[in-house]
């Protein structure tokens, strides 16, 4: 079993709508368990609980869209994920997700609440997507094993992903962000699990955030996240494209775009970040 | 009153989580209410909730951001606003929404669940924002009011507004869709009342599907909308353009950006769509 499926895996609980989890240290990015693997364990239930649902008239195994509020940061340990099933449609399950784990005073507290949908993305044709971008081969990029110790030690969960930027988006690691608000690289499993449209969802959070090349390097904590998975990826190296244009008011979003090997748009996102350290106004 | 007022005020029902309201056949789109609509009566609802709570501790008076899930179409008549608050923190009070209204049987009939944040949008500073289209000002666009009887008979709601396409993006009306994904507007209310920023997160959705300028004529459903807002507009014309970048496996995104007449972004969004009736494959 690959490190991701076994750190994403779920106990049923009491009832279709409970299931149990445990998060794991490799995951932590800073003080918080990764956000894209919260995502990626809380649609795990949900997939189950649409499909045990009688009122579920067709398969809707893929993940179609996400929308995701963090509340408040997982921490390792144990996690109960609730859903509920709100409606199963011809074309898509729609349902609801939240996380909590219990606190140190024994009261549970809600870590994320998501609504998402469910359908069946095999054999879907694509007729216009925007293309993948053009970027060196993954050897003559820039691993994330490079990056400083003491910056690897903060975000632990680069471990579990094979991670390469593009040299022209990783200026900000030097110290020389471009200013543009883009940062590319190609994704995969360190363990060289195959990508499948759950794991698309984590792949849209996986990157550094798109601020380090605005010069934001403080945290800039996911307000609100939402991921329309496109297509089922084909085995191989992920390609992912982030960008952001607007900065105000202790706020930015971050756009994800994510190719598969085919070069097929297979997932995209937009997420509303803090920013609690912006840079200097610059005009 | 302004008609978008009169036409989103609720009753305060049994308890803080629950307003009664109407929707009125002005704002129908084909069979359906319009969707900017129901997601601004249930902001209406949640911002009175939630600044109702005691756990809220500092003054948050303006939707940031919404996450809309369409399940069944909303029609005419009388509808249930339940919320929760889920959390107040510092910056953000966050909480959910759900719209049902009774159906023929007597059986309630959800419309709409949405999460969503709000947050403090005075005095906020733009660092970096995308720049407003070029386009030529209203008078020299195409009015709404110019389309044909037929089409303006299926979209009633724009009656409510005052809205001039681009000529260079409103081609798809004379049979010409640009194939670029893009359409751009001014909007304001018909009876001129001014913006504010529950009323951006009908604008979001306010304009033609950008699936026209793509020769796909047919109905797009919303099935996901997520709006941020990201400053209080300025009185006076709003700027919309929408652009579309993949479409395939029966959906397609619309996303859609604000300025102000001060030239500031002040809302984006995205959604996902239904995609009935593609066009025929161009490559």
């Amino acid at each position: 079993m690959s490190e991701y499926d076994d750190e994403t895996r779920l106990e049923a609980g009491d009832g279709p709508g409970v299931h149990h989890g445990t998060f794991h240290e490799e995951w932590m990015i800073g003080n918080a368990v990764n956000g894209g693997l919260v995502m990626a364990a809380g649609l795990g239930a949900l997939g189950r609980h649409l499909s045990a649902d009688p009122g579920e008239r067709t398969p809707h195994a893929d993940p179609v869209v996400l929308s995701a509020y963090f509340m408040t940061a997982s921490t390792p340990g144990p996690f109960t994920v609730t859903t509920e099933a709100m409606r199963c449609g011809r074309a898509l399950s729609t349902g609801q997700i939240s996380i909590s784990q219990v606190g140190p005073d024994g009261v549970p507290v809600e870590r994320m609440r998501a609504l998402g949908s469910f359908g069946d993305l095999a054999d879907v044709e694509t007729l216009t997507q925007a293309s993948p971008p053009d970027m060196p081969p993954p050897g003559q990029c820039v691993s994330s094993r490079q990056a400083p110790p003491e910056c690897l030690a903060n975000m632990r969960f680069l471990d579990r992903l094979d991670l390469r930027l593009d040299p022209s988006s990783a200026g900000w690691a030097m110290g020389r962000p471009s200013l543009k608000g883009e940062i590319r690289g190609w994704l995969r499993m360190a363990d060289h699990r195959e990508p499948d449209t759950t794991l698309l969802m984590m792949a849209l959070d996986a990157l550094p955030p798109v601020a380090f090349d605005l010069g934001i390097l403080g945290w800039t904590p996911t307000l609100e996240f939402t991921g329309h998975v496109r297509r089922r990826p084909e085995p191989g190296w992920l390609q992912v494209a982030l960008t952001s244009q607007n900065v105000g008011g202790g706020m930015m979003e971050e756009d994800a775009m994510v190719w598969d090997s085919a070069g097929h748009l297979v997932a995209q996102s937009r997420q509303l970040c803090g920013v609690r350290h912006p840079p200097a106004r610059s005009d």
